[in-house]
């Protein structure tokens, strides 16, 4: 567990995001720098105030950093500093911030290098990008052509960053961060103290934890934040009233209230806890499943490392996959079709048996594509299968929502269900050979 | 293929999107309503001009929606309907437009009627979304609770659309582009003709196409839109100087120019195009891959009736799941390691002989998680082989780039791949049995 950083001095300082680019407003990019700077700021105690996206127009442009220059303390950019960008949108925010654009051999050097070392031929139009305004600071980039800007002026700062997210995320953590830290713009290591939890919802959340806040009044600062399966709960103090230390307690009593819906200090996915869970125990897991059509085995292997505790997964769309891959019966899917308890179970122990895996997790159901629905299973209906080294179970879910929906909440409340197993099991260990159950 | 619409009559209105939300500043979720309403409306001849995102607060959206009001001539607005909203937003928005809340008992009708139906009970800060501003019509939520609202005011128009997407989409496409064409702000129907290509970048692409171009001049105008592996080129006509059958018919000249580069007309996925041709030539699929994780197989369910021609898929993070599921002998995998062109070739050819499939493909990599690079294969290093009914061949990749992008691209050209093989052997077909080759 991180404790939260002792001051918050951003906390009154207005910082907006200017992401542009014509492809995010014609829809077919998804704006992930806002979800991914909005994230680091949020962590460091800010809350990004605003975010406004403008086509490549250098005209609009500059005028949409006028007015956020004008409103905000600190001014982020996104985009707009490749070879192929309009050279007026460099000139027009020169303008606006009344400096001159001047030639830097250093950065045109970095560039040249760059090429160089990937064998490939400078063009014309990369040393474009060696232009930086005179009273700037160049920001380093190890993954791309175009640097970052840093300019501090009239108490103000402007970031400008590139907008491939493979050259803006490092930028942005080694290099903005740290600068905007030492400023005293955000908090210098995480803000609060984040208690994830899952399979609970918030009205429940803060209903079981509010006797835990009561006891420390306004010291106590707590900000809920629901998406897909979890619920974090935030915790900070205004003005520094309790210590890191008293926060890190509260954060472990609101841990033991919630006993198996708490799922971590931090940030980590629940796949991800799943996966430590595993490899902490040495067990081995395999995944089958239908509707959710390799979802659930994509969730796995984004966890790094995962040959450590992932055997395999297998995806069927026919009877005749399952029968092949799984081992399931021809009889079994004849009587009780493939939307069945029967049949989650069945390729659950398939999965663990053919891989070798002491756990197996299995999902079948009919959001479709491959199974329709029935009056027996309407759509939305989902059979999940937990094989584990005491046995197989299985639970019959009811999603409603669309079928993108329907997959998150069927893959996360697999995973879940194999959490809670890894977790009773690990304390039947600790209870078995003597000691007392701790998590 | 769609005619392009005739008539562009919005081109020159302003259109901004408000989204409101502290879950999107804060990054917890993604804006994908900038994707959705911005896509919907670049189809019909209408570019989104700016996106402003801002918290809940009822002050700062009051704020913004009245500058939004006063730059622009069409403001839509997501998100802040909820029953759990702050109040004073409908009532500060009100304020700005000059109009008065009224209780619209046929809103509250509609979600009691709701209520009803889902079997729950009605809470009273429900009937805050009964309220409506005095002028303006409401637009029925056949998913939620929260109704929209359309005002036309001033020669203004205001749509405020509930948050949740899958009650936006079918509010948007249903009720708000009809309306919006209507009244001639947009076109009544696509507003170009769009050849998606694959494989061929954006100058390659020009270049091939530069001589159709020339042919029309200024009575044509050419948009490209770069996305992951496609190219678009959107064609459309200013001022209706060539009628629609003209431009169909460049639009097929571009596509017999590009050959196999051309992917289709319109937006269907890579995925669903390989799908249609495994479809229209009764052949079924089979996957296997390592490092994509289950992306691959993700793929083809994720397109509609995937049982039709999806078998299913196997992903392998071992060598022994690489035995067992696909019949991979042990000592290929001790010559040549899971990252070798032989593996990859095993893979194909074992998936399709287990799964019965006509076709496989299999994708063996080191852009992790479960095979770390060497000296031979450095991260990036991708094998593809594709099993058809006339041999298996496998094809050495080398990616650079972050892991997510590895993953993306590897699928990509493991389906385009299978793409252009399924149109050669239907023009194989087509030669054998006597007809000329047409596609």
């Amino acid at each position: 567990m991180v404790s939260p950083a002792s001051v918050q001095p951003g906390r009154h300082r207005r910082f907006e995001l200017l992401t542009l680019g014509d492809e995010l407003l014609l829809g077919l990019t998804a704006n992930s720098h806002l979800t991914f700077i909005g994230g680091q700021l949020a962590r460091r105690g800010v809350s990004l105030q605003r975010n406004v996206t403008v086509t490549d127009d250098a005209a609009v442009i500059a005028r949409q950093f006028a007015e956020s220059w004008a409103a905000a303390d600190i001014v982020i950019t996104t985009g707009g500093l490749g070879p192929t960008c309009d050279d007026r949108t460099r000139e027009a925010i020169a303008e606006i911030l009344g400096q001159k654009l001047v030639f830097d051999p250093a950065i045109q050097k970095a560039i040249a290098d760059r090429f160089v070392r990937l064998g490939r031929k400078m063009t014309d139009n990369n040393l474009k990008q060696a232009y930086r305004f005179e009273r700037s600071e160049v920001l380093f980039n190890a993954n791309g052509t175009a640097p970052g800007l840093w300019v501090e002026q009239d108490g103000r700062i402007l970031c400008m960053l590139p907008g491939p997210p493979n050259e803006l995320h490092p930028m942005f953590v080694d290099q903005v961060l740290p600068r905007l830290s030492a400023r005293g713009l955000l908090a210098n290591r995480e803000a609060y103290i984040q208690v994830r939890t899952v399979g609970v919802g918030e009205s429940m959340l803060e209903t079981k934890l509010q006797p835990i806040f009561d006891r420390h009044g306004d010291a106590l600062s707590v900000a809920f934040c629901a998406h897909q399966a979890q619920v974090d709960c935030r915790l900070s103090s205004p003005s520094d009233r309790l210590d890191p230390v008293q926060l890190e307690q509260i954060a472990r009593e609101c841990a033991s209230v919630l006993g198996e819906d708490f799922l971590c200090f931090g940030h980590d996915s629940l796949a991800k806890v799943t996966a430590d869970h595993l490899r902490s125990q040495e067990k081995l897991l395999a995944v089958a499943e239908t509707t959710t059509g390799g979802l659930l085995a994509n969730c796995f292997t984004e966890v790094t490392g995962a040959a450590k505790f992932f055997a395999g997964g297998c995806v069927c769309c026919s009877n005749e996959s399952i029968m092949q891959l799984l081992d399931v019966p021809e009889c079994l899917l004849a009587q009780h079709s493939t939307v069945s308890a029967e049949n989650a179970v069945a390729m659950a122990t398939g999965a663990a048996e053919r891989l070798g895996a002491d756990y197996a997790l299995a999902v079948s159901g009919t959001c479709g594509p491959c199974c329709g629905g029935g009056s027996e299973n309407p759509i939305g209906t989902i059979y999940l299968a937990l094989y584990s080294p005491l046995g197989v179970w299985s639970k019959k879910m009811s999603y409603p929502g669309p079928r993108a929906t329907v997959k998150v909440r069927a893959v996360n409340a697999a995973i879940d269900w194999l959490r809670r197993e890894l977790i009773r099991s690990s304390r039947n260990v600790a209870v078995r050979s003597g000691q007392t159950a701790n998590q």
